[in-house]
């Protein structure tokens, strides 16, 4: 038993997702596997920690979730376990160390330097998901700890990447695109926790974009904002794709505006 | 234990479809996954119908099968469990009542409003999947009934689509292209079931394929008609993409001609 | 319980994997499935076999390979179970008698002619995967022997495909590309094992590509070769893609140089 996630740039294409699967079975024959996404740009680190940031707390306690988004494959970057907390429990994360854990509520972490839970003594210098973090990842689910797969780490000293915040401000709030999804929907960084039922509406760019609590309420081919299912603030065409009509890309810039308090 | 299926448009790339499988997973932890695809085109419904349609009758009795296929997520559109017949037994749907079901053997339905039964009580406006659709899946793989998730609905009342049909004529039949899949095989309305051995061709345009009984005796290049994988005629190219070649669409307009009877 | 592994040209825009996944657990309800890949190009034969032949040491003994990649779908080609050795025993893989099997361990082979077997007496004539490879596969992973699915052949008869080799010279090897990754990675038939601690470089056209053990020796954009995760010469650009960069194309010939013994 045991749930294992993967998270990868590895596309849908090749065998690199299957043999991993292979692997972890080897050792654990009853893991339950689920994949999170394969289609991160190559190497994109952010888009990485982004999706798995908004998807652990919907996995039970116990899980483990393996990350191979990894372009220091063969450099001196640490492999890492690190445990996090969730309401039920704890889960742990098989990933590199290269700031894909910025943010998470990390309470323990180990590097994977013991060898005897590699596949094998002399990994690929290529593949470590295949040799490295995938029979972690198995080991984990068959029940040992963290502990045994290497020395352990300070949660301090993972690598932690300089992330888009929101800037609160007297009439609402700065921030940025963060993650653009099939869709086309633009997730920005401004948390929609921090709003009131006052209302708002989003600028990118030269454009205003009214705030619409749903879907429903918006006509086919309306520009909209709301808060997405992420928790962030987000824009969105209903029936549409919002980066193409509204021509967006990673890390541009948005303002929220507080109605009332636009003005001047 | 339980076997639960996805279909959606939620594509590859990011979390959502991974996320509902944690909310499953959460709920019956013993639950067998399968992706049907989640290639469909945004909000086509029609195609997640048809991907539905000719899939379900290859599962078990007690599959449930979720379908996430929904461009009025927030509107007033409900959301229902809907029990279809199989010749070993039951199986239940989950999906948006937006036309999906158009066609099934519905038996008994269900509207999911027991809000005891979805993921919080305040769920995301626009990602019903996660709050609603899944963790009902899960539930009712755990043995609890329809009936138990909300107002019963009567079947004939759920919403119905126009769906391309085909027409008989003396001299064979009228219909159109409801499917193109990713071979680029062109999928007509026309069903195989009502043809006889009677030689038979099909007109697309100004083309005129003929029939041919499998791609074996097609020579490498040429065009042929048959009777396809789901049941109904199908025109493809052998070795190469049908859609392309033949510059073809949806709900392009298709003549089968009966042989013998051609002419005028 | 079983293992069963799926290798597809199917793509994820339609229910054909869904599909075979409805048969074979309605045959074996535990058995668990994993995908190897379903992004083959349509009828690429060598990429399915490649694909194949770099994963299936990777799974547990007794685990069962189903492939369908089978453009002769409908002629008189065979549909085969071949049994192959692995350290740990024997695994089975269920695929179409049209080369993907060359170069395979092969121990027993046996053509799939019992239609107890099958999905149903009158399978599709274009969708074999669902009607005989799937339910075979389910059925062997219920326990039955190859021989029960029908006549035993003999190894040497199966097809087999001439496959790109590589040529030992005085001074080094001639190969070419045999298979090009979602990365852009270009992957040789020069296999890592016959390399020494000599130092070696890669010409690809009028480009030579300097040795590089890992990508953490090498600059960002970095062209470089070195031995790849499935054990040959692989050409890359650090943080690239090395098919775009360097116009590269499958079978395209290239020469590795052992130096010091380069000149002339």
């Amino acid at each position: 038993m045991g749930l294992i996630t993967l998270l990868t740039d590895f596309g849908y294409r090749d065998n690199y997702v299957g043999v991993m699967k292979g692997v972890i079975l080897s050792i654990n024959p009853t893991a339950q596997i689920v994949d999170l996404t394969h289609g991160i740009q190559p190497q994109d680190i952010l888009a990485a920690r982004f999706n798995l940031l908004t998807s652990y707390e919907y996995f039970p306690a116990n899980t483990i979730h393996i990350v191979v988004v990894d372009p220091g494959v063969g450099t001196q970057r640490a492999v890492i376990a690190a445990q996090v907390a969730v309401p039920t429990g704890v889960q742990t994360i098989v990933a590199p160390d290269n700031g894909i854990l910025t943010g998470f509520p990390i309470t323990a972490a180990a590097a994977l330097t013991n060898s005897a839970y590699w596949r094998t003594s002399q990994p690929s210098s290529t593949f470590h998901g295949r040799d490295i973090f995938a029979p972690a990842a198995a080991h984990l689910a068959n029940g040992i700890s963290i502990e045994e797969l290497g020395d352990v780490l300070s949660a301090h000293r993972l690598v932690s990447l300089g992330i888009g915040r929101s800037i609160a401000t007297e009439r609402g709030y700065y921030g940025s695109i963060q993650y653009i999804d099939h869709f086309g929907n633009l997730v920005t960084t401004i948390s929609g926790a921090s709003l009131t039922d006052q209302p708002w509406c989003v600028q990118l760019g030269g454009d205003m974009i009214p705030y619409c609590a749903t879907y429903g309420n918006a006509k086919p081919g309306q520009r909209l904002a709301l808060i997405g299912s992420h928790g962030y603030v987000e824009i969105a065409v209903n029936g549409g794709n919002a980066a193409v009509e509204l021509n967006a890309n990673l890390r541009d810039s948005v303002k929220l505006h507080l109605l009332g308090v636009l003005g001047s």
